[in-house]
């Protein structure tokens, strides 16, 4: 009898594992990743240190090696493949799906692709360099040849006979694919529909024609998009000419959606996409440092306004005690409306038409935010400094901040993707940058003027 | 022949139906909503401002609100329906699926919710109550009991002829469920399995006994982990016993790992989850206003620090100048461990076993960072002031903080984690009351002992 999944089972063997590779039990390792499914080896290479990782990696039975190849990140993937040899690589990637040999193919060294298709028989090679055809990102990258077609014209029972003798169908088919003499692409007829229907009637009548085909060069998030809305389990992919070229299927997509929805989290911080966290030190502070240096920039930035008001701060202080308060509040009220436009433009809900509604609305949450809590800093500075006219300053130099955090949060975003620049990695920075300025100026400054 | 599906159709749409709304053609709109998919009347209602978007919902043909609730995001969807009467509410549920019936009912307030089940016929309001059994953000909740069921001893033939007798078969059935007489489950066997044997096999020859089965109390993100490891098109449920009781399907999995994965996203910028971009302007300050709330706070407590050393900065303005900088540089180092921590959190690639190294890596790449910047900062300052002890202070304040920044990253979440407080929610806000009230002091207070 099948038993229910045991929840914490990864996190278990991960311990029997560490565990074993500490006390030099190599054998027992090896036999009992022979007996782990890929997935899992996967992730138990994901959630290792990068040497633990290499060591278990050596203990993976070669059979397997393609097949959890398959399933891990791009970035731990990278760094296995790169420590492999070229015919190692290319043994690993004979049974891969095409959309992962084009992934694996593109990601290696000139020299070192040029060794591992050498190193590949002649169906192979003529496989991969027809999976490193498509671009990068689209349709085509995600896609896999081994579709199963039919022709309009025969009965269900000719297409029950043809798959009984053709045997197993390739994994996660749902839909047989009609096409004409030419290979165009003609609908599909579901194994449901397929097995509900008495087998004398036709294809033709029962196929469905309306189904989309999903064109080779769309996007990979664009087509994403689409399997998200419609619940699809595969869809066709064809060339300009209506050809069917192949399928992509819901695994891969479930792949783009995890990716896109970890761009804006990790872009947002100024990381890698596909940051690897056990990668060895050195990489990741290589990785992370253009992000602190830029960050550093601002702040130098931020300081050279302040330096403008050095008199003021000599005079008074107290503003520079004050002075962290409004930029901070900008900057955590910018990166909200920030965060929630890049989410917005990545799911598909922003566009054209709604802008301009969305940074009027944003204008007014910005002003609102302002009036509340600028009244609530007053009150709070002036008891505290009992100074009723800095409160004043502070108010004002608050207002102003959100308002322009409002502003900027809803436009950065948009105006950096009309320029075609990243919103995710660029956006938080020239916020902040622009929060901090204002915030600094329209304190200082109006301090200079009111209370010097 | 099917027509490739044209990328920017949703986008023309919502620029046809605005202008056609804006121009009060009501008629047309209704017309163009009755020939649109449910799915793309969802994304139409979520890319509208919400009173477009209300008036929208009032043309969308009766018969097919319930597929389009269906298919909306949690927050517009809530929306919507605050604003219907309850029969309607009871309408539009009858022919959804279970998991979003129960999503439907447990959002709505008390009083209403007796009003739509009260005007629910009786299997329906069954169905109602089975689906509020299960416990939120468990298996139970994403299941459907749509589940296509076969005794082991019997023949494929008989199988075949039990569903053509049956007639359609449940949206996305990939397997049928294999189950003794007591409804306990034995196995599957895939369409692929049935369509690919001959036909006077028995089942319990073909079945695949060794499938996994989820158990109905498991967390749907670890159910989402499983689908995504294993590449799954559906899963069986089954109660402690072992009984069947439905199945999830991967439309419903695939929104679970975006809501996940926008969840560490929008939580990081003190965001609610299902933030509709296009809220009134009330309801999305009143949401942020928390977050602003608790920022405050902690910019308050920076600067009571500050205040600590008023008669320095009173002394020497310029640390006034440069006081901004190494908190803000901790800020972003810290946020970019702890926006890595919280994704591996939700990945499952962190737990016990490499929590250690992950501290000792991210102190180490702390230490290395600080090393950088604190000797770049200090030659910058050194030459900008021609202040050579100034620069050594920055530099000194700036490696405490980014080691600081390593360690809280690190730990933050982990500790927020065993705590049972959503990391993503409350990381950010301690992180920088840490970085930032370790900034100051290490900058403030050693230019008071050394520069005074």
């Amino acid at each position: 009898m099948p038993e229910a999944f045991e929840q914490d089972y990864p996190l278990q063997q991960l311990k029997q594992v560490t565990k074993s590779l500490n006390s030099g039990q190599f054998v027992q390792v090896r036999s009992m990743l022979a007996q782990t499914a890929p997935c899992d080896t996967a992730l138990l290479l994901e959630s290792s240190p990068h040497k633990i990782r290499r060591m278990l990696w050596q203990l993976v039975d070669p059979d397997l090696r393609g097949d959890v190849l398959e399933e891990l990140s791009e970035d731990v993937r990278l760094g296995i493949i790169a420590q492999m040899e070229p015919e190692h690589i290319a043994a690993a990637t004979e049974d891969m799906d095409d959309d992962d040999l084009g992934e694996v193919l593109r990601s290696l060294p000139d020299t070192v692709y040029q060794n591992v298709v050498g190193a590949m028989d002649s169906p192979d090679r003529e496989r991969a360099t027809q999976a490193l055809s498509y671009q990068e990102r689209s349709a085509g990258a995600l896609m896999n040849s081994d579709t199963v077609t039919i022709r309009p014209d025969v009965t269900l029972d000719v297409v029950l006979r043809y798959l009984r003798l053709r045997g197993e169908l390739p994994e996660g088919t749902d839909d047989l694919y009609v096409v004409d003499k030419h290979n165009c692409f003609l609908g599909v007829l579901s194994l449901t529909t397929l097995l509900t229907n008495s087998s004398d009637k036709v294809v033709r009548e029962l196929m469905d024609e309306d189904c989309e085909s999903i064109p080779i060069s769309m996007d990979e998030s664009d087509v994403a998009q689409l399997f998200e809305r419609h619940n699809w389990i595969s869809a066709p992919v064809v060339d300009d000419n209506d050809h069917l070229l192949g399928r992509i299927t819901i695994d891969d997509i479930v792949d783009v959606i995890r990716e896109d929805a970890e761009h804006s989290l990790l872009s947002l911080a100024g990381l890698d996409d596909e940051e690897d966290t056990f990668a060895p030190v050195l990489k990741s502070s290589q990785k992370r440092s253009i992000w602190l240096g830029v960050n550093l920039l601002t702040a130098l930035l931020a300081a050279i306004v302040a330096s403008f008001f050095e008199n003021t701060l000599a005079i008074l202080p107290v503003l520079a005690v004050l002075n962290g308060i409004v930029p901070s509040m900008g900057g955590v009220a910018g990166s909200q409306t920030l965060t929630l436009v890049i989410r917005g433009i990545a799911v598909g809900h922003i566009n054209q038409t709604n802008q301009r509604f969305l940074l009027l609305k944003e204008l007014a949450i910005g002003a609102l935010n302002g009036v509340i809590w600028s009244v609530l800093i007053a009150g709070v500075v002036a008891i505290w400094q009992w100074d009723f006219k800095l409160g004043a300053v502070l108010a004002f130099a608050m207002f102003m901040n959100l308002v322009a955090a409002g502003i900027a949060g809803a436009s950065i975003p948009l105006i950096l993707k009309r320029m075609k620049i990243d919103p995710a990695l660029a956006g938080s920075v020239v916020l902040t940058t622009v929060t901090d300025i204002i915030g600094i100026f329209a304190f200082l400054g109006t301090a200079t003027w009111l209370l010097i």
